[in-house]
């Protein structure tokens, strides 16, 4: 395997600081389940009370664990609930023997927290088709289960890396009725990361009070605006789960604030932007927005087919301002478009208009803005008045560097 | 722009000896569109009679040479005809400009080689957005006129190369009633090369007598199993060309002829694998198969997304038995799939089975596979009798070499 040790160039300066969420406690292991040296399991466990909803691959070959947590999203339940991940092996195309790890962890982990079997949500991040050795994460529970702490989030982010070169974490606080519910989240990802799926492996905390359905009903749309608005490469995950626990510790009933709504968004797009920030052997951070299309549908299509091309993503990587590349991912989206309508900008740098070179564009001007972290590509289809937004990030040797030789 | 000089490693030994088509004629020139110090420009004359049928890209934004194309198929006509094709400048989201240079070309073909403008087809490649100088093709059209030759296939097969690291070109002859049929075809192509459109750039001539329509339903038929099944990066051009003229010179109709019609079929499928072979960074010759499957479309479906795949790609590339990527393929591809009843195959090595790793698999044997330059990978989809059959490429550095600094 490739050493990749380099910090992503567009990582953020720290781990944030989180707020504790009353009702929720971590813990981490070495179990030593492929890794060696470093924490691979961690455990979350939730107070009684506490609403769990989610979203998930909708691959086809999605894993034992993706699976399983599937089917306990939605059964109400009183008593508490536990969440336990590893990193290393992802316990998919794994057959009856990766149910089976699946039933031996979710008992072991209800036996050592008191927490019932249909209450515990397992994740498995990894590499494909090896079975799970998971008598060595069930031989850690009872000090995990034994050891949790209320302040040890930042440890559990680290716990759940795989490619990952940072650990991602994001909060947001917001006042209701003078009184302060917060959110707290974390999240894996850096490869095999694209949209029409659920996400990473994405943990998010808050002590809001909240009705499950409700809370599922927020979680599936924000999911939509955010992790089912990224790509690193096309490339959709078995794994891919995203948690969100409502404890209810804070005593403040949420269901229907948009306050609420708006800060669980501000928390899934930050950790989103943070898993395209890690992107593997990522350089740029590229915003994609399309306006003017005919449907909403038509606006993502365009979108993702920009930010999933081969050519724009290395153009981006030379720093190239090569637009050309843009009406070609327009052209092959599938979705409606009339060449002679088209306009695209870098920033705030008119490029293209009406279906050719902006009679203003200066290439100068359009390079400069290329050697920037951060680009913004606008392109307006000129047929409606609908929108989307995607993140993306360039292709690099980074890339093959870390996949040609990385077994997931 | 990077010079990116290497032959491929999948290269053929020598560009082969091509059977001279009666009626039809070459002539090459170095206009300087954009390259300096090589042939730009390449001119193909057809005498009366001869018959022409093709193929084109689907892109919305498809170039003026292409729209131009497109609007001259299928009308009969008894006169002569001409080609002209020049590389440098795809002449594509050039607007009105772009129009009037199509036109321009066109009428200068017309006059010099005394054919209706109805019967001239153009085609350009290279870079998108720019306009094309096409006042410096017009200069050399009465030169290239002159000058046409009936065994300089060759010659032309260089003239219309971009980042080609090599010219391409395949031949067939078949024997019908005791007389020959010989069909001759170069092509174009590297990058920007993708499923859901027509191909690169490919002429294809033959001497056979034949109808218009029958022509292009052959056409059309073995495109989608020849050039509609190859892809190096899952990017579509927006000039994607082929055309097949049969002049009738030989005498022998061939209407019905199965011969034929599998004749024209190797010639596209040799032309194809050339361009896969020479597909921007390659090292690896790539098919897939795919058996089993529910439906044809699903079955296309499932081979493409594994061929697309950067994961699977970049896997290849490190000669890496990565089976675990071609599950995630499968999975995210969005046609039928059950993840319990899938089979892989690399070569005749059994891989998974039912699905989970093979009782019989050696990692050993598949690494071996893996480290040749021609990778076989099987899929069975388990739920019907649909089968598909795609070729790409590995995603190497090479690739992020030349796209990250070529203005395409």
């Amino acid at each position: 395997m490739a050493k990749i040790s380099a910090v992503s160039p567009l990582a953020p300066a720290a781990f944030p600081s989180l707020p504790v969420i009353g009702g929720v406690k971590f813990a981490t292991a070495a179990a030593g389940v492929k890794y060696q040296g470093r924490t691979d399991v961690m455990l979350a466990t939730l107070v009684p009370g506490t609403v769990v909803a989610g979203a998930f691959t909708r691959s086809s070959t999605r894993s034992a664990p993706v699976l399983d947590c599937q089917a306990k999203m939605g059964i109400a339940s009183a008593e508490g609930a536990a969440i336990l991940v590893n990193s290393g092996n992802s316990n998919a195309f794994t057959g009856k023997v990766g149910v089976a790890s699946v039933a031996a962890i979710t008992a072991a982990v209800a036996d050592a927290c008191h927490v019932p079997e249909g209450r515990v949500f397992t994740s498995s991040t990894g590499v494909i088709g090896e079975p799970l050795p998971h008598e060595r994460i069930t031989a850690v529970l009872g000090s995990l289960a034994a050891n949790t702490k209320a302040d040890d989030i930042a440890a559990a982010a680290q716990a759940i890396m795989t490619t990952d070169t940072f650990p991602k974490g994001a909060s947001a606080t917001v006042l209701i009725d003078g009184k302060t519910v917060s959110i707290a989240g974390i999240a894996k990802g850096s490869g095999m990361i694209a949209p029409d799926m659920a996400t990473m492996l994405v943990y998010i905390f808050t002590d809001a009070k909240i009705a499950q359905d409700k809370l599922q009903s927020i979680v599936s749309a924000q999911n939509e605006k955010t992790f089912n608005s990224i790509t690193v490469d096309s490339d959709t995950s078995t794994s891919d789960s995203l948690i969100v626990a409502a404890t209810g510790t804070s005593g403040i009933a949420v269901d229907d604030s948009v306050e609420f709504s708006d800060a669980l968004h501000s928390v899934m797009q930050d950790l989103a932007h943070q898993v395209v920030r890690d992107g593997e052997g990522a350089t740029k951070f590229v915003e994609v927005n399309v306006i003017g299309a005919a449907t909403d549908a038509d606006a993502k299509l365009h979108a993702m087919s920009i930010a999933n091309s081969p050519l724009v993503k290395t153009a981006i990587a030379g720093e190239d301002a090569n637009w050309g590349r843009i009406v070609m991912a327009v052209g092959k989206s599938g979705a409606a478009a009339d060449r002679d309508l088209l306009g695209i900008r870098f920033g705030d740098i008119e490029v293209a208009k009406n279906g050719w070179r902006s009679e203003s564009y200066s290439e100068e001007a359009a390079a400069a803005h290329m050697k920037g972290e951060d680009i913004v590509i606008t392109v307006d289809i000129g047929l409606g008045s609908s929108t989307s937004t995607v993140w993306t990030c360039d292709l690099t040797h980074g890339y093959i560097d870390i996949n040609a030789d990385y077994r997931s």
